[in-house]
């Protein structure tokens, strides 16, 4: 099987620009079929903050009304898709910037309303894997907003840990992919604050217990352990440093 | 020859929801290939009063600075495309969002300083017109925004009538192609307000030096005649009305 390395970025190396720019020729260095998923840094929140909406966050995850989902749109879809693509080909690789929406590439459901309603965020619901396995036999690398669509002219949030999970899970069918999801950390830190080589889901189940992973670690090691226990050969969890220097750690995760 | 249709909207028509519903409705109905070319509306220069910018048109053309490349790339390559691409999904249309820089379609340079500075803005210097045709053949509906990019990481923003006619005359070596200028207007009036049905330069040329043609009019249909010139079929110009239905006038363009 032929490999595919997916890679989410996201966070405050969305935001500096020249962090930004070595991750990128990092990036397109990479050879064979590569997929790049990225978040949205601070920047929607700052020009949420300028339009005068309030950032809303339940369980690390936005809380997207009508405007505040006009607002990523913009941001994650258009400014920080487009400047990352240009920023893509003027290293030589051939990016293609998505959302959810082009070529029904991913389709979502609005998030049905529980004990928090999260608004205009959508679940993944299918993956047009044919679609993008068609880009990269042709030679190009997608980039993908966390942005989505429901299919009845709906746009919906997505978070971008999960959209790459569930891209890389679609993917492994037909190639064998390693999943690479880059955050502030160097990687899932034990009690003492040491990067841990590599997690099984009994560790993660012990460390939940300890309260040593915590927030926004579980739902990224639960979509990590999803997307192997459907097909995804490796999940790597490390900071975007280490796609710029490999001698870095990281934190290898395992069934 | 295969026919292909690209049309162009923009305006007023970006800003009404249920104007743009009936025209992508009427749209996603054209059978065979189809490209949308889509403007900005209103949406830009709002953003840029509510971040404290000013807009600056020079010859009907936006002066673009780095603040307002960021508005636009958001704006029309995010919010405006997202949308529309969405919209077209609903109505069945298997539509993809793309600005220039996407699979290095549109490549453009920046504007040379003359006597006005149009800050960060693109002249088309190529359009990749076997990617576009790739597209069409596998029964996807280009959406472009009229944001490119120069090849070295810089994006710029690009007029979309332009880009229609750039588009529309690459793709003429493929394709019999109608390219269809849709803005505010019913079409090109005479000195008494009436569509004029035929215009040839000969004629353009004349109402040109009696001030009947003036202000933006007179770029669009420049483009019009370069686009005859260099292979296009027929060039329209008439209101995003004559979408929806094709009883109303418009202005036919000829050589």
């Amino acid at each position: 099987m032929k490999k595919l390395e997916v890679i989410k970025i996201g966070g405050k190396v969305i935001d500096n620009k020249e962090h930004l720019a070595a991750v990128l020729y990092a990036f397109a260095k990479i050879k064979g079929p590569k997929i790049l998923v990225h978040g949205g840094g601070s920047k929607a929140s700052e020009m949420e903050k300028i339009l005068g909406l309030t950032p809303n966050m339940a369980e690390g995850r936005r809380i997207t009304d009508a405007q505040s989902l006009e607002v990523v749109t913009m941001v994650y879809a258009g400014l920080i898709n487009k400047n990352i693509v240009a920023g893509l080909q003027a290293n030589g690789c051939n990016a293609i910037g998505l959302s959810g929406a082009d070529a029904n590439v991913i389709c979502s459901q609005k998030r049905p309303l529980k004990l928090i309603d999260y608004g205009f965020v959508g679940d993944v619901k299918s993956v047009n894997s044919n679609f993008i396995s068609k880009l990269a036999e042709a030679g190009l690398t997608p980039v993908f907003s966390a942005i989505t669509h429901d299919g009845n002219g709906q746009l919906l949030n997505t978070n971008a840990d999960t959209m790459a999970a569930e891209i890389a899970t679609a993917m492994s069918a037909r190639y064998e992919v390693a999943l690479t999801l880059a955050f502030e950390k160097s990687g899932v830190l034990d009690a003492k604050g040491n990067v841990i080589e590599k997690i099984t889901e009994a560790k993660f189940s012990q460390l939940k217990e300890e309260k040593v992973i915590i927030d926004g670690m579980i739902p990224k090691l639960s979509n990590a352990f999803d997307a192997l226990r459907n097909g995804v050969k490796e999940v790597r969890l490390t900071s975007a440093e280490y796609l710029t220097n490999k001698k870095l750690t990281y934190t290898s995760v395992r069934l």
